[in-house]
């Protein structure tokens, strides 16, 4: 692409660095902007830069946060014993988003995956059993993404808390409502017959 | 969606507000972004707004530019005399990027279109008129989409022009290179037997 316009040129190139976003869509997004009364664009530059730079993640969590405590770890009217442990913060978002749970949770930054070379090290992981130990923690829910790296990372915290008197579980995997049963995998099928639900349960679910 | 943060949900807001972007992506975006260092988030969001307060358009040919005369009108090399007459500034970028054109653009800012109220005072037609007649200009070139709303400014400005002693042709409609005559639409390829070219034109063409 050949530019009569370096201001031009700049900022399609940074808007290109984005994920996801080619030299085309990243010129659409500038002449839009363009096309923007200049308040409204200060407004969107400014609103960027006062994120990254203010942004905090909390030391509790590891949510991402204003304050150095998030709004989920400082609401005492939320259950702060129970502990929901996943992969990223858009985890924690899509988990809000649903208004079903009244925990805590704690973001572990990624799964251990030894391909990609991650290691418990480099994830909250230490923190998150430090936290138990502190806290009088009474359960805790893994919500992790169900394939083998997910699964492993299960697998190594239950191991390091072994031996504590703490409730442990996983959330439900099974055939999603409005799926359908002939599209399912058979991995999924065989799991959702084998981990059935007695029926009260069921009927409180979907009320 | 719900977020525990304000600094990141105003950053999500801003980026769907862009066209084509909704509040997954922008939220994808923003996570990613929270990932760079300071420093590259602060280029970024100093580049897009150091663009959209600094870029002026060019008072001869209303293109994007970082002066008053673009790169474009401002080149001697050029020949200043063969003005090609787009609709946006993006057609500006995909001409240029051929590098087979060495002459002067006019942006017209849109086509007239009644239906969506836009007649020929909004557009940049009027100037282009005026230019033509200070300037010793010998050759007008119409690069506007082939629709109904294209022709109609084809039509249009050529009227005005009626009497002045300019040569005014408009880019070749036809078969695109690569593709295929079986899954042509019928108009153009219709049109494309009408407008035959001599073979030794089309020879020079591809050579």
């Amino acid at each position: 692409m050949i530019f009569s316009s370096t201001l031009l040129e700049n900022a399609v190139n940074e808007f290109a660095k984005l994920p996801g976003i080619g030299k085309k869509t990243a010129l659409r997004l500038v002449l839009h902007l363009i096309k923007q009364n200049q308040k409204e664009v200060t407004q969107f530059s400014e609103t960027i830069a006062a994120m990254r730079n203010e942004i905090k993640f909390c030391t509790r969590c590891h949510n991402i946060s204003d304050k150095l405590l998030c709004n989920i770890c400082s609401n005492s009217s939320r259950k702060q014993d129970v502990i929901c442990v996943v992969e990223s913060i858009r985890d924690v978002i899509a988990i809000e988003s649903t208004q079903q749970f009244n925990g805590t949770f704690h973001v572990l930054g990624g799964v251990i995956s030894p391909l990609d070379g991650v290691g418990p090290d480099q994830l909250n992981i230490e923190p998150l059993i430090q936290r138990i130990a502190q806290e009088n923690t009474q359960e805790l829910i893994f919500a992790l993404n169900p394939n083998i790296q997910g699964d492993t990372t299960v697998y190594y915290i239950s191991r390091k808390l072994k031996g504590a008197s703490i409730k442990i579980t996983t959330i439900a995997r099974g055939i999603s409502f409005g799926g359908e049963l002939e599209y399912a995998d058979e991995m999924t099928l065989a799991k959702s017959i084998s981990n059935r639900i007695p029926i009260e349960h069921y009927i409180n679910a979907i009320n």
